[in-house]
């Protein structure tokens, strides 16, 4: 991966998402480098994920459509129900064509952050769970998710899924079968 | 269907679950019948099918799958995880293979009447809330799905599903993905 161009795509987001979406980025891979010293993970591939997760996403639903074609991203029946978990997955392909990344891990992070699913890496839960508890974070439970992350990923996991999954029930929000299969792989044995 | 065929199924289906499963199955049975009435549905294919909803039900494993083998129907991996779901779909091939059942309402209302699913009919709508709400069911709210069940099939179905779903999360059970496919049929436009 060569430095100017992931200082391009970052600028790219930047750009595409604002400097107040972008600061969060920058929160999640602080987040994600410092679990990842926690937990004895590599700090800098945890980095470079966390700051990659956000480089597709937009706001603007036909932008959005534009890069997954751009980036030859299927656009599924889910994404039309769900935009806000495409850019996840076009940021994994970016990540691939753009910077010539092929850590498939750091794809998956990239990749599943929105939705999680089944039976995640330990990388792909570290930028999941930065994303999740970032110090711009604020709601009910977010600092015992803080706590439990820094103690046990899965631990962090099964409390951030539940809260979610719960949320979306509450708030009557359509469910990504992917987030419901994260949270079917911590309920076996 | 022959009338003989029916009677035998239903004998050997009471053989197997037991007298007292087998009066759950006659009062989903009415329970069925009143709400098809209700709702200007044929109260007779209502009534069969209930009646029939839980004729491959058994809580011995190993006789499950020698069911599920007998009548075709793949062991998949989610009956492994959730084997409770599976007898609706043995005993939807059973009323097939058995009774020359054709009616897909009625053997859809049968296979899906556990889990829901995508888009359901009215009828698959009914069993579900049936087996919901019948007389000798007692947990907090089945008086609200009763009241809703007799007013819109639909407000009933999003009250059961949500109730269900938030107890699968709170107690840590496995989640099957049709239930969640029914639930996000609800949250669409």
């Amino acid at each position: 991966m060569n430095r100017k161009d992931l200082d391009r795509i970052l600028k790219e987001a930047k750009d595409r998402i604002g400097p107040k979406r972008f600061a969060h980025n920058q929160r999640v891979a602080k987040t994600a480098r410092d679990l990842a010293l926690t937990h004895g993970l590599d700090p800098d591939r945890a980095y470079l994920a966390a700051i990659l997760h956000d480089i597709a996403k937009t706001k603007d639903l036909d932008q959005l459509k534009a890069l997954a074609q751009a980036y030859q991203v299927d656009w599924t029946p889910e994404f039309d129900r769900m935009p806000q978990i495409a850019h996840g997955f076009i940021g994994a392909q970016m990540a691939r064509m753009d910077l010539g990344l092929e850590d498939e891990e750091i794809l998956g992070a990239i990749a599943y952050h929105t939705t999680g699913r089944e039976a995640m890496s330990q990388l792909e839960k570290l930028v999941y769970l930065a994303d999740y508890i970032e110090p711009g974070r604020d709601f009910p439970g977010v600092d015992k998710a803080r706590d439990l992350a820094k103690k046990d990923l899965d631990q962090a996991m099964v409390y951030a899924l539940t809260r979610t999954l719960g949320f979306l029930l509450q708030e009557k929000i359509e469910i990504a079968l992917d987030t419901v299969r994260a949270w079917n792989s911590y309920q076996r044995g």
